[in-house]
């Protein structure tokens, strides 16, 4: 046995059994075991971006790490952008990226770069496996890594002779650490927050917004008076028929600070105190309202459940059922093509138990409302706000739940950062239907030019924020890389479409020019 | 004017007047200034690998840099890969990389990430603007930084308060500083190893294979009976009829190690002594013959033509004529369409003064050989081995270079990092006939695979290496991003599509399925 294989197979005996990859030479011997080991599925990424942003969403839907195969220090650069947004969701990766051999590292051959300095920023835990005796034991130690909580990103060097000298076997794996319990008296305080009177917030983010926490958040808001919120942005979270509907902290500063206004306590429940998305000249970049007191009740890392339980002891919150919504779907549309018009057929149309994935910026804003009481879906989302998450996701989202159809709403400018991705759609066959909204601009920088104070755009700054001339041709992009596609032209035949495609197993791309 | 203002004209001051793009909203006030500075060209990319390659393929022909504009550190990490091709290439780059407003920074916002963590490993240079009356000082000396010898990648890190306060003005630019002189005693071991009749091989790299160096080196090769040979990978050649043709070290270890047996001197001029590119198992990774000197005689950041002017003179190379090629172009090809067919086309048809980009890999083995007696012209490869500059860096050799045609070479799998750079193309409207090599795998790898000593391959293996299932369409891809494209059957329609294309404005992509 070899160091690959050794640790191929301790990978597989901690339960990791999914390797998204893009290898080069160094990795050979690691690409050469994956033979050797029925265990585990290997899928290939033509950029590592899609690898990435694939193990994200794989992490989020199957609840355990994937890992990654990446070429040395540029492979590994390419996936970055998606693992800060990984690292922003908590989502438990586990990163092997292959090195030069350890004897010829110090040539500084043309490949050769800081490898641990571009994973860094994104890493909770980086070792360089230095020998094969030792590999198995690193693999079993950054599969554990990653499964700390909240849920880290684990990056495993992995030098070309640790993974073909021989190695003396596999490693147990090593015990997924628990949640630390939250600050017997951060509970006491939100208790006696909510038990003020005052107008109180119990803001939800992280992994705090499963079913166990909305319900429990929703008895404590009936039994208190408090309103209770989610972040703006989660990495998963169950909403339809069926699930309390959890309202959002709007993106906008200022819309946010209107949703907070007149709160006089804030109780953070595995998230922090609010800030603004970007700064913006004269305004304010923390959003907690003035004289408003902040309350960490449950932080990162800590289990939420136990301690909204006790909240909700202790506010006397026993008989109240959780609030959950009705099945309503909305009906189909006709008329035009417009974002309102696909969010309800989005609503209509969408399959029990689907995972949907939101990168449709600007384009989505009717997916929020008209999803609500449609039927019981998982939504991911953009927790990092590196653009190009959803197409890789949704192939993670896709590789983690085999029998759950994945809708893909992604916005052109987006898309274009990991296009890649659908042919990993494709070779994979994965059951992944593509709603591509092409309003040819990139209308969140049109949005943020003027509120950012950059007043008068002319010509040349416009242009930058522009995706004509030409055209991108989506039909095109997907057929190239083997995925069927349309165009739909109205509101009818997109519905159709949709239709079609969430009964036909396999990918499927439907473009939308709003 | 604001601090944005202020830097836009300390560039154009300095000469930086070409801007590759791809922004955020904390890099608005940026782009609002670009429409107040005429000066500066502003090129958007749809993906940040296309910012930072076009950087790279514009300095190695415009010989100085261009500025990117990246849009915090997510931004900055997809350019990361190119930027490490630039960083062995020797490119000078400023990239200016934005930054959340400095009193927004310490909130950790989603898009909050170490921005000088990832531009490290890849930059010589690295400051954070911290006040906008400061940045224009910043600006002029990011320049600097970057025109330093031999060249290297500046990087400035831009906070958004930096670009929209108020700021004095513009700065004047500061002096690019002046190679060094070589060692004087250098010189004069080289001169000895030369005249030693003993066998001496003059390694050629970085900078140091231009006109003038090739004429010395083979004035002095004539002299003294050495042998002249280039490194692996060279940012930029001159090559065809009229130049003197440098044979180059071979790519895998033991050609290369063929390459120079029997060397007792080698002498290094702008380069280091030779190891292999990536280790092999019992096989040497330093390439240098047992029992051979290595005469350092011009290191990095020294000047090679009054070193090579005085070992000529130490050696007597006074009469000596350079030996250059003359024009002798092969014919046109006939039957099925191959690797040497298309090689043969290019050899053929190359227009005077055309920048060929060679990222063709495995298909391109029969390029050098077919291109040396073509028409002059400029050829530009891979430094860093990190695939996907190819076709970036035809975009920036053609914004450089407008009336010259660039031929981008390009295997399929690289292609697909940075695919978006046809969209450029098309709407730069940029003169770059790209001539798509597909095999449909990654067969450096299949080839690596069996020379890492990783035996007996099987399905899975082999399935990583393998990019049929579903084939890419790239003529489907090009028309996707408005790019004319067509697929060549066989070696005459090959000929002709690439005459057409070297006579019609604009670029072109022709797939060739081998």
């Amino acid at each position: 046995m070899n160091g690959a294989q050794s640790l191929l197979e301790t990978f597989v005996a901690a339960g990791v059994d999914v390797c998204f990859t893009n290898p080069g030479t160094s990795e050979m011997h690691f690409v050469a075991a994956l033979d050797q080991q029925d265990g585990m599925r290997a899928v290939l990424g033509l950029f590592e971006g899609v690898v990435t942003g694939a193990a994200d969403g794989y992490a989020r839907m199957a609840g355990k790490p994937a890992c990654t195969l990446l070429h040395l220090g540029p492979g590994l650069a390419n996936g970055l952008a998606n693992l800060h947004n990984a690292r922003r969701a908590r989502s438990p990766i586990v990163n092997v990226v292959g090195e030069h051999a350890t004897y010829h590292r110090a040539l500084d051959a043309p490949l050769a770069s800081d490898i641990e300095g571009f994973a860094r920023p994104v890493s909770g835990w980086i070792r360089v496996s230095e020998q094969a005796e030792n590999v198995a034991l690193d693999a079993a130690a950054a599969v554990q890594a990653a499964q700390t909580p909240p849920g880290q990103i684990a990056t495993l060097i992995l030098p070309a002779d640790t993974a073909w000298n021989e190695a003396p076997g596999s490693a147990a794996p090593l015990p997924a650490p628990s949640p630390g319990n939250a600050d017997p008296d951060a509970v006491k305080r939100a208790i006696e927050a909510l038990r003020s009177g005052e107008p109180c917030v119990i803001l939800l983010g992280g992994g705090a917004v499963d079913e166990p926490a909305l319900a429990l958040a929703d008895r404590i808001a009936q039994r208190t008076g408090a309103r209770v919120m989610g972040d703006t942005f989660l990495a998963r979270i169950g909403r339809g028929a069926g699930r309390v509907d959890l309202p959002r902290l709007p993106y906008f500063a200022e819309q946010a600070e209107e949703a907070l206004a007149g709160t006089r306590h804030l109780i953070l429940v595995d998230t922090k105190a609010p800030v603004s998305f970007f700064a913006y000249p004269n305004q304010a970049s923390e959003l907690t309202p003035e004289g408003c007191e902040v309350h960490p009740l449950v932080r990162p890392g800590e289990a939420w459940v136990p301690a909204l339980e006790a909240v909700a002891d202790g506010v006397g919150a026993g008989q109240e059922q959780p609030r959950v919504m009705d099945l309503a779907p909305p009906g189909a549309p006709s008329g035009a093509l417009t974002a309102e018009s696909i969010g309800q057929s989005v609503g209509a149309l969408l399959p029990e138990n689907a995972v949907l994935v939101n990168e449709a910026v600007t384009s989505g804003f009717a997916l929020p409302p008209m999803t609500a009481a449609a039927a019981p879906h998982d939504w991911l989302e953009l927790t990092g706000g590196a653009i190009g998450l959803g197409l890789p996701a949704a192939v993670g989202a896709a590789i983690a739940c085999p029998d759950r159809r994945v809708l893909a709403l992604q916005a052109d400018g987006s898309a274009m950062y990991t296009i890649q991705s659908l042919w990993t759609m494709a070779r994979e066959n994965l059951d992944v239907t593509v709603v591509l909204f092409a309003n040819r601009k990139y209308a969140i920088l049109q949005v943020e030019f003027m509120r950012v104070g950059a007043h008068n755009p002319g010509p040349k700054a416009m242009d930058m924020l522009d995706l004509s001339r030409p055209d991108l041709n989506f039909v095109d992009l997907a057929r190239g890389m083997g995925v069927p596609a349309e165009r739909a032209v109205d509101a009818v035949s997109f519905h159709d479409a949709l239709a079609r495609s969430f009964a036909t197993p396999g990918p499927y791309l439907i473009e939308t020019v709003l």
